[in-house]
């Protein structure tokens, strides 16, 4: 078996881009950024740059491609994204269409690729301060909710931010809030603490996406901004066509996640 | 004479629409962001948009309206940036053409206002820690040089990254830091302490644009990415049109500075 945790993020893309790996990326090139991607044609790509813009915390943008450039040069530039990808959906109208390992036949001349930040990267900072995270202590998903907090619109995008939720310890509260902050171009710090109801969330048993996580006594529910928001909004607007990776097949990028710390 | 430290952006902005100050808003509204402009057609807005997210240190932008709409809904939503600003200056390929008080006339359907954070918004957290800013206290502009960094080019815009230099004493260089990685959406942490030869400038008494300084005994040149970078960089292109602020004559937020720290 593999050492994939410490292999490098170009050994990964390459084994990625021979189909050798079809499965989740999580725990992957251990230290590096995983991304998420969403393909949109130019002609929504500046609306959805501009909603991205203005909605920094649940859409921190790491990359964007030229148009027609399948390469993501700021955090990987001898990457393509059309093959580096463990899987791919392809949606055409807001639907999802089809599952892929490539994407060489559905890519255009007038395709954007957006790469979008990924609470991955601030995740191993809470671990290595010894903050529980649960979920990868329960080995599933996270635990994702629409809020009543409406996005700044830009153009056709507009809706809900979605939150992914993580109890810590109360003790701990103070700290995952000053780690959290060190990253403001992932996510940064918590958007609510403690008070679900709040920001609109009637259950929070029942996670509208991802999956529920255990919340131990003298554990408080602590809120950040999701990078699920952007493509669950870009779906509203039913593009023509929209590619993103399958949850859970992140890109892998170059770039360190210590070095989206601002300190 | 008005006490326009303490005037409020909006009463401020009101003053200025009626043509009653046309002069420089350096010290106004004391507190609140104050912002560069950059106006281009939306053929070049999605190059530009891509070009400041590629560069986020010296283009770090706090709001882009609406294509058509002259409305910066994120920090004025009551404002008109084609009135609300005390002087513009009309750019034609690239050549300045006219200075006028209002844009109205020169307003078209297919405009797109970028408003670009402005050192004056780590400059106050400075003064207020006891750290002196020179240009302030000699009541000139800010020394500006280019540099020998790329920006990361986007499309048709490309070119060397404009810096702003301070003197800081030396016991207060590593607070400086400090300081300003607070605000990583603008400007944030300097990218060079000490060395201007490495960056390219040969002369630090012959600044590029703006204004020498004096450098103390015992004060280190310190240098921040700077706003004028994504201005300098759009002359280049040559646009048809584009129109900015005079120098000096800003657009002001009603977003305080501080919103801009990250903790």
């Amino acid at each position: 078996m593999k050492d994939t945790a410490n292999m490098s993020p170009a050994e990964i893309r390459a084994m990625i881009r021979n189909n050798e790996w079809i499965k989740p990326t999580s725990g992957m090139a251990k230290g590096f950024t995983q991304a998420n991607l969403a393909i949109l044609k130019k002609d929504l790509a500046f609306e959805f740059l501009l909603f991205c813009q203005r909605n920094p915390k649940p859409c921190p943008i790491l990359d964007v491609t030229e148009p027609g450039s399948p390469i993501p040069r700021l955090i990987a530039p001898e990457a393509d994204i059309r093959t580096d990808i463990p899987k791919y959906r392809i949606y055409r109208s807001g639907e999802l269409a089809e599952e892929v390992t490539d994407i060489m036949k559905y890519w255009e001349d007038d395709m954007v690729a957006f790469l979008i930040g990924c609470s991955f990267t601030f995740e191993h900072p809470l671990m290595n301060n010894g903050i529980p995270v649960r979920h990868i202590e329960e080995n599933c998903n996270v635990a994702m909710y629409k809020t009543n907090i409406p996005c700044v619109k830009a153009g056709r995008f507009e809706g809900p931010m979605v939150v992914s939720m993580r109890p810590i310890p109360e003790k701990d509260v103070v700290r995952a809030v000053q780690i959290t902050s060190r990253f403001p171009a992932v996510h940064g710090a918590p958007i609510q603490i403690g008070n679900p109801a709040r920001i609109g969330i009637k259950d929070i048993n029942k996670p509208d996406f991802g999956d529920r996580v255990t919340i131990r006594e003298g554990e408080v529910p602590v809120f950040w901004a999701c990078g699920a928001t952007p493509q669950a909004i870009a779906m509203e607007v039913k593009p023509e066509l929209m590619i993103t990776h399958a949850p859970g097949h992140m890109f892998i990028a170059d770039v360190l996640d210590e070095q989206y710390s601002v300190f």
